[in-house]
């Protein structure tokens, strides 16, 4: 039948280390984007209706593994599978998507979906080396199963997703993911503004003994295209709910960056900043949960309200439009804790 | 080379709900057929000979994993895999197939393949909420590995299979499966006949005290095709043999439909009706197996031979030849159980 | 994109056994070759320069399941996958690979990548029934992870390949595997020259008392096609180095084989033998290994230098380029074991 193949295959040579981590050097997956495959197509039904499907996996080319990291939950088809109509309506489409939220997180930072170099990316879903607790989204994935989608026709340069994705836990009714965005083009200028709610079970922290009971995300961002280098800025704030009164954590995350044309290739730069404000003074913002490393000297535990800056730049050369090599450096650092540094070689190619 | 990619992915928008089970709400996965990828090929030898090759796996599209449904044990390519030939003399596939037995049953009921929704599906291979030890087919799955199978040509509208599993076990010789149907069409007429039987390890009842010892089952079936409305029947008959003399347990399942033509689509009905025949008065159809639920108060475990009737009805709306949207209704009742009430909606593509 | 979908399916009805070990009678995969799909493209840069691209993944035919073989850790795409470059300078890879020294191990057997009945392959990586810990390439697998790998251009009949793969072990720095081949072609004349190294974790001897800390092969190779015979010889050189001082093993392993066209095929032959040079008289070629079965009685752990003969002849007709059927006979005989007899009867076929 009429099906298209897709993907992207990217390798990269690294010596790599979050602040407070360990140094790993070696062969890793996806220095500018997670590879994956794919296999999509599309029938024309009449009158501008259109069937739709579209499945794709994550893997490891470092290993040949699925899955976006060693040990992922991920399953063959966890990047995107779906079914669905679209036309005149817009887009409807029911399975596994990555969330609107996600979409705006990428596409407003100029290394967009590196799940190992973008600042912003790793201070909103990946964390630090430790601990997974003070991860704004842990949780809620970047990717949800069991979603229904709506994306709305542009019109004026506007348009619009939805996504509603109930718990189906059973006996746990009212239980459910939600995500939307609203994205605005004129021109050199892009605006954004993206939600997501999450009320289902989240994660490592549903089972402490004071449990994360919901989490909500608001992200506005913006670009600006000013030809000889295009802007990049975002602001997130993510709240944490816990069951006990008064002990909820809110994070705020805000991101600059710059891509500057230069030759057949794009210099990139990218600031993240993010913060914790503790519910009162005397308040950890760790949460200690059984299994993970102990916090390490060094952490203060009360009194401060800790803070993350992490910075990339970097040079992705173009061989052509499908083929890539790039450059990164990275810097990270969290309150109290040893500086990480980076640098990374790669090459990328899309199929 | 020479390879046709193929495949199906069905969505459903559902509140499930069996006898006696607990009613889930949510986004699902293959309400009329259960999603899956493939691909395959064919070489012409001369002489009318071919070599042939299929490769097909199954998926959940709600949540991108492989496989039938959460937690099964199926690898990338459960739901296919073969290489053989065919020619003058039939065709000769090596590898994992779904059982001749099974493809009887899928095809003379006309909700064919649908493992959540169809009626004798339900009541052959998935049995009900609980308990797992009263499933007909528990063991013999719907698919086979391992396998020889033999398929006549049609000759004068008859034609057969036959397939052949060693069971592999060391030590263990004889252990084997075996499954065959033989089918006739004329005209409006298509007649079916179908057994199977297995001595090799049977699931979770090979590990009981009083354990499963091998299986056998019997089935025909029958589909007339009036133009205005297409009947379908099916009667089988399924004995799981135990070591201990004398505690036998006999499944009757019968089930009738209809598939008429409406509009662009079709209305569908099917009811099955399936009944344990126990061994003496006072024996329970019930064998509790370790680690799965307790049987519920309400079910009567002597001096009563068990019941279960599912009926569903629904319309196939046809959007193309290969696009589909259908509306589904179910009623599922066991002997003491209270009765189980679902609601489906769904899109299906094929491509 | 420009992508192509390739692979082979082989699926083989043997009645097989191992010196020393217990018949199994079934459907099997892989009985020349593992079965496997891929998928592979090439983009032109311009001079002469190429992005390429190559996905490919092991599967059973007989159960659908991914990997070389039952409980293998195979991921998804085990069996390759690398993004690189090539031209003028040669080739570059990065990403997981077969490494260069199981290529020359291959190439120069008329069995080539038969895991099952290529004497030469068993008596290298696939070790007897038992022990397991007496298996010359145990901990160096024939696939590596973490690979960047080049190699040159052909210059007068001569190429080379180099792998380097870093141990990416954190606090463990010079852990690494190293694996390269020379080859020569002249006509009727092809030789080969590879060798491997390994200071990475060794598999399952890592975690011994007197834990394996390191291993190196060499392996020399010879073909000349006669015409009417192309014979095939090899010898490789094995030491494993464990902790304890004095308490190396040496394996020597030979091999010598004959293909015969005759008709539309070939006869095959082929000879492995294998012996265990022992550290000292009263040392023991075995290692406990826990979980694994105890020797067996009749098996010598001192005084002697255990052997091992392994013979397999067989027919190979092909059908066409793409398919062929083929009847094989296997001898394996260890010092000490009963002698194992093995027949098989397969169908192949590459896409």
């Amino acid at each position: 039948a009429d099906v298209t193949l897709y993907g992207q295959v990217d390798a990269t040579l690294a010596s790599r280390q979050l602040s407070g981590g360990i140094r790993t050097t070696g062969v890793n997956d996806g220095g500018m984007s997670t590879s994956h495959f794919g296999f999509r197509g599309s029938e024309d039904l009449g009158d501008g209706l259109k069937a739709n499907f579209d499945l794709s996996g994550f893997f490891t080319v470092d290993t040949g593994v699925t899955g976006r990291f060693a040990g992922s939950p991920d399953g063959l088809l966890s990047r995107r599978a779906t079914v669905g109509l679209s036309g005149g309506f817009g887009q409807l489409d029911v399975g596994r998507i990555g969330t609107p939220y996600f979409f705006s997180m990428i596409l407003f930072n100029p290394f967009i979906d590196s799940a190992v170099y973008s600042p912003v990316f790793l201070h909103t879903y990946t964390g630090g080396q430790f601990p997974m607790s003070a991860t704004p989204m842990n949780g809620p994935d970047s990717g949800a199963s069991n979603v229904v989608q709506y994306t709305t026709p542009t019109y004026r340069g506007v348009n619009a997703k939805l996504m509603y994705a109930p718990g189906e836990v059973a006996g746990a009714a009212g239980k459910r993911r939600v995500s939307g965005n609203v994205n605005y083009y004129a021109g050199p200028l892009a605006l954004t503004f993206a939600f997501e709610r999450d009320t289902t079970a989240l994660g490592t922290l549903a089972t402490l003994p004071n449990p994360e009971t919901s989490q909500r995300a608001y992200l506005g961002g913006a670009t600006y295209d000013l030809g000889a280098v295009k802007l990049y800025g975002q602001l997130q704030r993510i709240t944490q709910v816990f069951n006990a009164a008064g002990t909820d954590r809110k994070y705020t995350i805000s991101q600059v960056g710059a891509a500057i044309p230069a030759g057949a290739g794009k210099f990139l730069l990218s600031w993240a900043r993010s913060s914790i404000d503790l519910p009162a003074a005397g308040v950890s913002p760790y949460t200690v949960v059984p299994g993970f490393p102990a916090l390490p000297a060094g952490v203060a535990t009360s009194g401060v309200d800790p803070r993350r800056n992490t910075v990339t730049v970097g040079y992705d050369h173009n061989l052509s439009k499908r083929t890539d090599l790039y450059a990164l450096l990275m810097r990270d650092a969290y309150t109290g804790l040893a500086t990480g540094r980076s640098v990374a070689l790669g090459i990328r190619h899309r199929y």
